[in-house]
Parts: structure tokens; C-alpha cells; sequence
């Protein structure tokens, strides 16, 4: 079938009429190449179907909340058993009990856990816990990293007042020294540390943690008394089927998790020490929806396939694939790529690229060939990524780069993104 | 059956361990009489069975999401069909245009919607769209009001710091004296006056709004060039079919819904005119799972029933049966009950009553006849509240008020209840 958008462009006609600027927040494809489709019909397993029907190998997983695959069946039973039952009740089921367990079970510095809705809940319901616990302001975070859309932590300034950030202190990823001088300058003061296990910041490439620098979080806390609050929305479970900082030997007081803890239902989760435990009894945080019970049948189900299940080599292994043959393909066609981060969550980006407008030509080219990459966001696979559906993706991309390298005198950035670049 | 609660018991230790206090939130029965269980197992109708098979008709409608009946086939039916395709995925699906374009036919004030999760969510991204409009601080709000639990609206301080609500300065709801008098104070930087539909506060008579002041806070915003921004989370089309104050001719600028507009799957919603548009286009809001489709197509079939059903008379005639019921027992048995609010989202209270213990005595013995009503939170009914749960209902609630009169003078009040109420 040759690649069409006809039905996309009459929806996102309609949706400029009804919704801001046609669509709001992290999928909205304002900043992506023109080609891309705003609007879906279904995904199952490794792939998407846009509403002309055109089939992706999906390289973003809905931006994280599918890790077993789209429509994972065991999980959609639990679900679909739970909604028969009952979802959204005057009080929580039994699940929410299990569920609980299972994360105090597989997380080792958790002894507690809260549910909610949002990754910007669970950051949230972290550091006004540590406020709370420690009965102190400031709350360190690092330069330019994501925790969420709440005015405290939403990159955007529109409707953010000063106050609103007055107490979040910034240091620079993987700089203890720059750690230790907001400790220094906030003496006395700082309730908590907020870190993501890896640095994984849009249009920029990735870094792992540096353990050096894991452990002095961990050391300055303990001195302060401030609690070490690790964001795990976008990274938890994919790194390892626990905390993701437990092979740096380095145990949060406080974590954040999201996303696919119950493999696309809706919910996210705080988990606590007993070091916590007194702020989150103190404090209150609540929402409509947050004892439903089907995303928590779905999350205790989810989470034994993460326990007992092979997704992590899954999605390691399909990783790799990619990466090595995007680094062969890429060197025939005299690109040279960027490919950081975990191979399960890559960030690729081609170098000598500014103002981004190369790989914004490569994965629209791959785009119209069935392969959803991302230009600026990192990616993320699931356990239904196979070997093949990886060889079939490189075919596609060989096929990109060729057409990009023909097209190459004539490209052209895209106009959001040559703003933010643009020399001031 | 006899009623009994072995099974909630066991629940309740091992959440102990695993989830602070036992249970978080609006829905932990911390403040609850100790009879009431914690723990649910199925919902349908209008009934709800807790997990050692007691069964209630419930008063409290899952503190509002259920609006037409628990597990109304038509919404499930258009859930599960979703569902089998995709829920959330790598972008929206065409329901969220639909739904879109169904509540901005709905609601007179309406030119757009944005789309979330909590009704916290919906509420914040209110405020935060005022001040980006405006560019202005302040935001008004009624003293005691419930607009969430986000730091710069949570009832409890614990965790909150003075800056979080530095630009919150409130009202009197009811008292256009007062809502002047804040516009004066802070000439010039009044971003947005928020208002719940009409006054419905935990442990307090409700109260209609009255005209004179919806009209004063709508001149005054004029005058101003503030954002009236309307709370409908929790009264949303339990009042009307569209805006709560449309029947006063006073429009608002924005308004935030949830809890029922998807039947009790997870969506809440920001609307606003066109004043607003730009504030709306300006901010950076998002969360991992706004964009799922499951919930939206729920929305669409929900807002269908709404339009063309008869939900909103079958929930009033309920009321009205209930509310009727209850005065004729009260003075029968020789009290005086405080029935206030709308019929449909009643508040009851016992007169002579300062702390509770008449009220939470008289709501346990009803529970133990199977039926789940609050002694301080405001009550939903659904669609599927027939007149004949209304008279079984009565049925036990004619007992109950027996069985109060008989332990009337050894009555004690709930221990946290009392500590509210002492004096100081």
C-alpha cells in the first residue's frame, strides 16, 4: 500500500478547532516532521496503524507505557476480568494490596508504595513527602532534566510564577561537585535530591549515571538528612526488574514510577523507606481514579511477567540489533550517527546536524517505509520487538539513508526546531 | 446473610505494612466509622459488594465517576471495542477529536477542551491557562472550597510550603462583598476567580449559589479582565446538561470536569472560550497516559446517554424519593436531619449533632443493612438508582434511626472527629 495521510490531515483540520493549537503535551507532533501522523487507529504487539492505515514498526512503545508489546494478552485478561468486576468503586479492590506488595517486593529500598495517575503525580507526591519528612524547602534538580508538566517541573514558563520554583535548586547531571555546592549553599535547608537513573533529555544525547557521582548523591544526603529521590517514569523496569540504580549499589529514600508498570493502564507509583514513611502519612494527595482497579489488575500482572518473563533480553537484544546495523548502514552511506544510551531506550541522532534537519529527513524517509523512529525523543522497545521485525526496520532505514544522502543539498531544518537553535 | 468483615480485616493489616496509614487519599476510610470496609470486590448498577460479599446499594457512586450505572453496558461496550484496538499508543486516536467536539457542543462556554486525568489536573491546568492569558498572579478562591490535591490547593499542609499558595487569596463563597473586596486588594494582578457550581463542602450544609454573586464574580472578571474559571469536577452534568450556571446566564471562561464523563473511566477535561484560547496554546501540560483512547471513546458514548438519556431525571426523582423518605423517618423516630443541597447530590447531616456521633452511628447501622451512605461527604446517585432502591434503602435506614434512638445515650464520637471539632 502506498503511503498516504489524507484522513490525518481532515482530522488534525478538525482538531484545530476544538483542542490548542490542535493538540496539547508530549504528542502532539507540532515539532515533528510535517509526514508525521497525529492521529492513530490500533497497535498490537511491535506495531502501530496510523488512521490511513499506513503500518509502523513502532519505535516509541506510546513514549514508554508498553513494554510487553501492544495488547499483551495475559495482562488484557486481567484487565478485562478485574473491568467485569468492577473498575472505578466507592473504595479500592484487594489489588491494590498486591500490588503494592509486588513493588515493595521487587524494589528494594521500597517499603511502601502510593498509586497514582500521572509520572508528574509520582514526582510530585516525592518531593512534597520529602518536604514533609525532613520539614525542609529545597529540593535539588538537575538542569535541564524532565520530571513532569506541573508548574514546579514543566519546561515551559507560560502560567509558571516564580514562586512556583522558588525552592528547586539546580546542579548539573553527573557533577558531584555541583551537587555538593547546592548543598552548601542551602545548608540546613534541603529536603530532597531528585535524579532519573540516566540522563535522558530531548535533542541531546544520553549518559549513563557515573557511579562516582550516584554515590556522593547518596553520601550528601546521608549527611544532610535529605532524602535521595530517584524518577524512574521513563527508565524503571527497562534498566533492570528492580531499582535501576541497585547495581550501583546506591538505594533511593524515595522513587517515582509510571508509565509501563502496567504495560499501557492507566497508573504510576511512589515508593518509599520506612525513612519516608512518616512524610507519606502526613501528607495528602488524592484523585478520582486512583484506587480503580483494573489498572491495578493489570499492573500485578504486568509486573509477574517483569519478575518471571525474558522482556528485558527482548528488548536488549532487539536494541543491539538496531544499533549495530544503523552503525553499519550509516558508515556505507559516509553518515556518522550518534546512537547513546541503553540500546532499549537509544537516542539517535546524526552528527554535523545542528539544526537536526538530517535525521529529520532520515526518519520521515523511514517513516514513509513503515518505521516510527523518533527525531529528538528517545525511543523505547518492547518485548514484542523482534530479531525480524529489527531486520525488517533496517531494511527500511538502508533504504532512508540512501534517500537522504540524494536529497541532501536541498534539505531544509524544521522551522520549530531552527528557532531553538538558532544563534541568539 | 449476616454481615460481616473478616476478609476486610485481613486486608487492612497486610495494606499496614505496604501502604501508608493503610490506605491514602479521599477514599481511605481513616475517617470513617471502623465498621466501613475498606476493600471492594464488584460494582453494578447501583450496587457494590465489599470483599467479604456484603452487599450496598451505594450512595456514594464511587464519589461521583459512576453516573449511569455500574458497568453500563453501552459505555463498557465502546470501551472493550477500543480496548481490542489500542489504547495508549504512540499518539491519540480519532476519539479525542470527537470527544473534543462533543463537549464543546455541550457546554455553552466551550470553544476547545484539553484532555487529562485527575480532576487536580483539570483544575491546575485552569489556573495555570488563566495566568498565561492574563500574564497575571493572582488567582481568587473560596475559603474551605475543594479544588484538588496539588500543592497549591491540598487541605493538609503537611509537605506544602508558604510560596506554593503565596497568590492564592480567597473569598467567601456566597459573599460578593468579599470577592470584590479581593479584586481591590489585588488590583491588577487578578488572573482568575475559581468557583465549584455551588457550595459542597465535607462536614457542612451545602448551599445553592446565589445568582446575585455568580453575576458579581462574572462583572467583576469583565472589569478586571479575568478568567472566571467554573470547578465542575465534582457537580458536572449532575446538575444540567451542560454548564452548572447556565441557568443563572453567567458564562464562564473556563471550566474543569471529571469524575463522571466517561462513566468512571480515567478522563477529566479543561474547557475554555476563545478569551482563553491563546493562555491554553501557551502552556506545556501532558501526562503519560492523556492520550489513551479507551477512556476517550468511553467519554463519547458517556456524553451520548447524557445528551439523550434520561440519567439526569431518574437521578433527581431518586433524590427526591430518598430525601422525602428520610424526613418523614427522622421525625418519626424523633430527630431532625439536615438534608442540603441538590437532591441528587445530597449532604446529610443530624441537627444537635457537633461531633458527628449521631450521624456516624445512624450511617454505620444503615450499613449493616446494606446500604453505603457518608456521614460527612456529600452522596451521588446514578441512572440505575431506581425508586425501588430508593424504598429498600428507606427500608433499612427506618431501622437504623431505631436502633440510634435505642444506643442514643451511649453514643461516642469517632476519635479524629472529635479532635477536628474540640475546641481549642
Amino acid at each position: 500500500m502506498t503511503w498516504s495521510n489524507t484522513k490525518n490531515e481532515e482530522l488534525k483540520a478538525r482538531a484545530h478547532k476544538v483542542i490548542p493549537r490542535g493538540m496539547f503535551g508530549h504528542q502532539s507532533t507540532g515539532m515533528l516532521p510535517d509526514e508525521y501522523p497525529q492521529f492513530f487507529s490500533r497497535a498490537r504487539g511491535s506495531r502501530l496503524w496510523d488512521v490511513d492505515g499506513n503500518e509502523y514498526i513502532d519505535m516509541m512503545c506510546a513514549y514508554g507505557p508498553n513494554l510487553l508489546g501492544y495488547g499483551f494478552e495475559p495482562v488484557e485478561a486481567a484487565a478485562a476480568a478485574q473491568a467485569a468486576l468492577g473498575d472505578a468503586m466507592t473504595g479500592p479492590s484487594q489489588s491494590i494490596v498486591e500490588l503494592a506488595e509486588a513493588l515493595v517486593g521487587m524494589i528494594d529500598h521500597a517499603d511502601w508504595a502510593i498509586f497514582c495517575k500521572n509520572g508528574t503525580d509520582a514526582t510530585t507526591i516525592a518531593i512534597v513527602t520529602a518536604r514533609a519528612q525532613t520539614r525542609r524547602r529545597k529540593i535539588l534538580a538537575a538542569t535541564g532534566a524532565y520530571h513532569g508538566a506541573a508548574p514546579w517541573c514543566t519546561p515551559r514558563p507560560a502560567g509558571v510564577l516564580p514562586e512556583d520554583k522558588a525552592h528547586i535548586v539546580y546542579y548539573q547531571y553527573n557533577d558531584a561537585d555541583s551537587l555538593e555546592a547546592a548543598f552548601k549553599a542551602n545548608e540546613g535547608d534541603v529536603a530532597g535530591v531528585i535524579a532519573t537513573p540516566f540522563l535522558h533529555e530531548t535533542f541531546k544525547d544520553e549518559a549513563d549515571v557515573e557511579r562516582e557521582f550516584a554515590a556522593t548523591a547518596r553520601q550528601l544526603c546521608d549527611k544532610a538528612g535529605a532524602m535521595l529521590i530517584l524518577d524512574e517514569v521513563r527508565a524503571g523496569f527497562r534498566l533492570a526488574r528492580g531499582s535501576s540504580w541497585a547495581r550501583l549499589g546506591v538505594q533511593p529514600d524515595l522513587s517515582a514510577w509510571g508509565k509501563c508498570i502496567a504495560n499501557g493502564h492507566p497508573i504510576s507509583a511512589v515508593v518509599g523507606s520506612d525513612a519516608a514513611r512518616k512524610g507519606a502519612e502526613s501528607i495528602f494527595v488524592t484523585g478520582s481514579f486512583w484506587f480503580a482497579a483494573t489498572p491495578m489488575a493489570a499492573g500485578v500482572e504486568t509486573l509477574r511477567h517483569i519478575r518471571e518473563g525474558d522482556y528485558l533480553e527482548r528488548t536488549i537484544a532487539a536494541g543491539r540489533r538496531l544499533r549495530e546495523g544503523l552503525q553499519q548502514q550509516a558508515a556505507a552511506h559516509g553518515f556518522t550517527l550518534r546512537q547513546s544510551g541503553p540500546v532499549q531506550m537509544p537516542m539517535i541522532l546524526f552528527e554535523d546536524d545542528p539544526d537536526f534537519r538530517l535525521g529529520y529527513a532520515w526518519v520521515t524517509e523511514a517513516l514513509k517505509r513503515g518505521v516510527y523512529l523518533h527525531p529528538y525523543h528517545n525511543m523505547f522497545f518492547s518485548a514484542a520487538h523482534s530479531l525480524e521485525d529489527m531486520a525488517t526496520a533496517l531494511a527500511a532505514t538502508d533504504d532512508a539513508f540512501a534517500a537522504v544522502k540524494q536529497r541532501k543539498g536541498s534539505l531544509e531544518p524544521h522551522p520549530v526546531v531552527a528557532r531553538m537553535f538558532a544563534p541568539h
